[in-house]
């Protein structure tokens, strides 16, 4: 059930670093963004794939982590994440990207939890270093990067307070709690042709 | 399995008008938006859902149906959707809504597919005549339009060609024909330990 799924989809920032990803898996990934909708068909997202030791320290390094979490860092050596996709938007199609690399993203991850991994999509990215690893052609431009794990934190969601306060925040057990507000808060209004 | 899920997720823009989508069934569908990602967890998005045949006419009058199909205006009376999701971005929540709405309508989508319904994102919108009809307030920002319904027609992905046309078309039987990029057209390169 695609309900259980997205639940289940939460964002993971702690891995078992040792516990490979192959590039099978991330073709597999990638080729649910590519059967995802896209603007006017135009399909201009592009991918780099990465699941090998060295590369992925040094993309690790062009990254931001949890900004509400002021005390960490980000994931230690061991419990980074063993894979990444970086989303690109191909300037040659199209000068504008719309959400399409957000639908690519979201169904890649729903992908990747249905295998029993987990992931988190990244948009605090220092771009020009990334550029540099990457040795990106000038036409491409860095959209997203989703990290990709085998999970090693549990993450809960909570219902977010009077105050409405949507900070995560971590507990002493470092379960990672993310407070979402309520169906309520987010529909302005409905319109029926009455009771159903 | 979400690949099965995702490949039948095709765009839909003809629907059995007559077969009504209730707004319970709506609401689960937001609340699939509702558990998805959110950049830094602000959930900017609020939701606006209609379900009711004059709403639905007014909203309809503001849509730009398919680009690619001049001939075609867009789907006639007895075959326009039943139902829509009109997707606003709170600016008094942020001003940025980076594609979280593109996260979130992925989400409601797939979870209409497994309904048995489908449904299109819709971008091309009169956006000032649909504020009047909804009366939206200013902090509310237009982002995208779901149209939703039980779908009427047949859609089948296609190979884009080495003339690299992405334009869908419809053919005699009136099954549309969706072309997407191959798997090796779209990743750039990939970084793995070597053969696996």
């Amino acid at each position: 059930m695609i309900d259980d799924l997205i639940k289940a989809n939460r964002s993971c920032r702690r891995f078992h670093e040792n516990q490979r990803v192959d590039l099978k898996t991330l073709e597999e990934l990638v080729d649910l963004g590519r059967l995802s909708a896209s603007g006017a068909n135009l399909q201009p997202l592009k991918y780099i794939l990465a699941c090998e030791p060295q590369i992925n320290a040094e993309i690790f390094s062009t990254l931001g982590w949890a900004a509400y979490l002021q005390e960490w860092p980000g994931p230690e050596p061991g419990e980074r994440p063993a894979a990444y996709v970086v989303i690109l938007g191909d300037t040659g199609i199209s000068k504008e990207f719309g959400v399409d690399h957000g639908i690519a993203a979201q169904s890649m991850l729903l992908g990747a939890r249905e295998k029993g991994l987990a992931g988190c999509m990244l948009g605090s990215i220092n771009r020009k270093a990334l550029r540099e690893i990457l040795n990106l052609d000038p036409h491409l431009k860095i959209l997203l990067v989703l990290a990709i794990g085998k999970p090693r934190e549990e993450v809960v969601i909570e219902t977010v307070g009077p105050d409405g306060n949507i900070r995560y925040w971590r507990d002493e057990a470092a379960v990672h709690h993310v407070p979402k507000r309520s169906l309520r808060d987010i529909i302005v209004a409905s319109h029926s042709p009455g009771p159903n």
